[in-house]
């Protein structure tokens, strides 16, 4: 009997629990739901008898050692900053270790080991990344394996609102970790463009867009994500001359968040000290230039001159301009606005999220240059089964499912980057109603 | 005989080595100079009986321990970062320690073992900080004490060019360390004005400026320069409703900078790696959004519509637009901005620097509201007998002397914001031609 472990039980976990909860009686696995709280992990269990529900503490090393001796794979849905802890004990007691976040420098360092020890540690396999690499691998080894040259890719992803559900000005509530939407972007991003690097540094990110479309979804705006150039040897595109990841944001969003990120309202590096019952105003105010009688709107209109009416709408919608205490008065700017904002994007009850994600492929050939996109769209059904949930948990469980039935011989630290993953997971999501639309079409020149 | 340890021998001590050599023999002193490169520390010691000049490697302890037990007083003008090491080292052998760099946190955890000691850990006495705390508090301490109250500080201070040497568009050379100048004012800047918090982001500090003017020396532009906020404290201006310190550049000087900051050529928290022969062209054309047709200039005047022909003739003047290969390709665009200023922006043997310091007081009284302008210009003599070293080494030296004299009773860590401090300090100060001009005038509202 195959035991399964999954730490950490919140909303990213729903689908990931659900799927693997279903296989475990036909399939004769057992799988152990830990979390922090027993109540949350209790919930996702549900009664199925094949399954264990138990509060973990992580600090506690005993407590984990037994878990995870247990169990013969573990899944970590915690914060990435804790996979190391985790992956060390897998390495020590020989368990496999499944992740969705990002391969880390301190993962790699026990890359050679975990490849001795002859475990597989799977990182990269929930949305994105993973959905991305994995489809964007498929298209770029058909196009290889036809003798194509690859020479454009472009590729944005974001987690938004449904349309239904964008009854804000922004159009946005969070859907994902608010500290990461609040300090998403800083430092500089890059990437190559018809062979020239390109540098934009955190405050013009905002305003160097791309116009994405999606058929079933509307226009977005894409603005590029930290580091593109390397995954030109990620997926194999050493020479490609334009390469550029992007973060999708519903149109006009990101017009209105540069403004915080102008004023400075996104910064993380230093702590402000209001006194208690500040109001909103003077929070904005801090970040205004002084004057002896000019009000706040009309600083605001001549510091940030490009602002238009329906930015400005936005700002007012967050309550920047009243005269309401804050709610949160101590800590960085960025913590303060966060707060701010958890009240005001708040995901209801009823609230759908969407996922869209679109790869953008310019393809050379005896034909001339063709044009592929590949899109994918994915709606929540609410405020617990989301699309964020959907496309993060299920790569990953069903990457646990056929690794379990044997069909992954890969070894050593690893993304899904190989057809050996990327085949049966997109195949395997595509039933689970996870489909990308692709188009084709033949570039006049 | 007392022993003084002084340990760096760079241009930034000239002045400090003399002065301490000057009065060596009469008072009875032996003056040791350590420098990594002996050589240096013999040009500086000439051929002073009193003094001795010797080789020193920092990391290796048993020469730096050797040195610093023959010694009474250790004065460090090595880099900050390199402080700790040596005050660790006074502190153990029971030495006292003097440097003009800022009282970092690492000193601050030995402040309790220095007062049980009983010895001087003596920061803060250079330029700035140094000259400006002590001209400050005199004034501060005065009207103090004439039960007046000061509801406005402003202090600004510069390294810049004289004006004979202003021979280049920028009209600035490097009188000071180049990489602190490249990175200057990284992070938000932070002050109070009438009561209110006023916070500024890199990329907009250099556009929030304030006109300074100097009667013997002109025009300069100020930048507020980090947290002033923790200067009402060390002022004692607890309450004061403004209070910013600002760094002092050549009018025009800030306006061309900010083109640098906005494309990010400052940032230095990633490595660039171009070919070899990559030109200065490519250089900046990377921080340019891409165009198919257009061609740099006019990138540039688009991305950035404020440049005026006075700024963009600086730009050219670094050579930016040039075809010509880089100096240095693999490193930050920092890094690589360094060296290319380094070649354009080097002390000639026949240039002089300067110094520029202001403090901008309002104060209350029975009068009314009065301004006091306090306003110093030191010019260097030449490349090796810069302002810089002068104003940085004398008050240090000084500092050395009548502590010596044992004219300081003072223990503990400490910055020279006391009386006991700058009352002998700026006297000898004066004696030297480093002298304040002082101008108050009555506001009428």
């Amino acid at each position: 009997m195959q035991t399964i472990l999954i730490i950490g039980a919140g909303k990213s976990s729903s689908y990931l629990i659900d799927f693997l909860l279903e296989s475990a009686g036909p399939k004769n696995r057992k799988v152990i739901v830990a979390d922090m709280s027993e109540k949350m992990a209790a919930e996702k269990v549900k009664s199925n008898p094949n399954a264990t529900a138990v509060a973990i503490d992580i600090d506690n090393s005993e407590e984990r050692i037994s878990l995870i001796q247990k169990s013969d794979i573990v899944v970590s849905m915690l914060p990435a900053s804790l996979h190391p802890i985790i992956a060390k004990d897998c390495l020590t007691f020989g368990k496999h270790f499944f992740t969705a976040s990002y391969e880390s420098e301190d993962l790699r360092k026990l890359a050679n080991e975990v490849k001795v020890k002859n475990l597989l540690f799977l990182n990269e396999c929930g949305l994105d990344p993973g959905i991305d690499h994995m489809s964007a691998m498929k298209i770029i080894t058909e196009e290889k394996a036809k003798g194509h040259e690859i020479i454009s890719f472009k590729s944005f992803c974001g987690g938004v609102l449904a349309p239904e559900s964008e009854d804000n000005p922004w159009k946005y509530k969070f859907t994902w970790n608010p500290r990461n939407v609040v300090l998403a972007g800083q430092g500089v991003s890059r990437y190559f463009q018809a062979g020239q690097i390109k540098c934009i540094p955190y405050h013009k990110l905002f305003e160097r867009l791309d116009k994405v479309s999606f058929s079933q979804a509307g226009e977005f705006d894409g603005y590029a994500n930290r580091d593109s150039l390397k995954y030109r040897s990620i997926y194999g595109l050493d020479n490609i001359p334009t390469i550029l990841r992007g973060t999708l944001r519903r149109s006009g969003f990101c017009q209105a968040w540069n403004v915080l990120v102008q004023l400075g309202m996104t910064d993380d590096s230093f702590q402000m000290d209001f006194p208690k019952g500040v109001s909103y105003r003077s929070f904005l105010n801090s970040f205004l230039p002084f004057h002896p009688s000019k009000i706040v709107e009309e600083k605001l209109q001549e510091y940030l001159p490009k602002i238009n009416q329906d930015t400005l709408s936005k700002i007012e919608w967050l309550g920047l301009f009243s005269e309401k205490p804050i709610p949160y008065a101590i800590g960085s700017p960025a913590a303060i606005l966060q707060k701010i904002l958890e009240e005001k994007w708040q995901l209801g009850p009823k609230d759908k999220d969407m996922v869209v994600l679109q790869h953008q492929f310019e393809v050379k050939g005896a034909f001339g240059v063709k044009e592929i996109i590949s899109s994918l769209v994915c709606k929540g059904e609410n405020q617990e089964y989301t699309a964020m949930s959907k496309t993060v948990g299920l790569p990953l469980a069903i990457a646990v499912d056929i690794f379990l039935d044997g069909k992954i011989k890969s070894r050593g630290l690893q993304i899904p980057v190989h057809k050996e993953f990327f085949e049966p997971i997109l195949g395997a999501l595509e039933k689970k109603g996870i489909v990308f639309e692709e188009n084709e079409k033949l570039e006049i020149h």
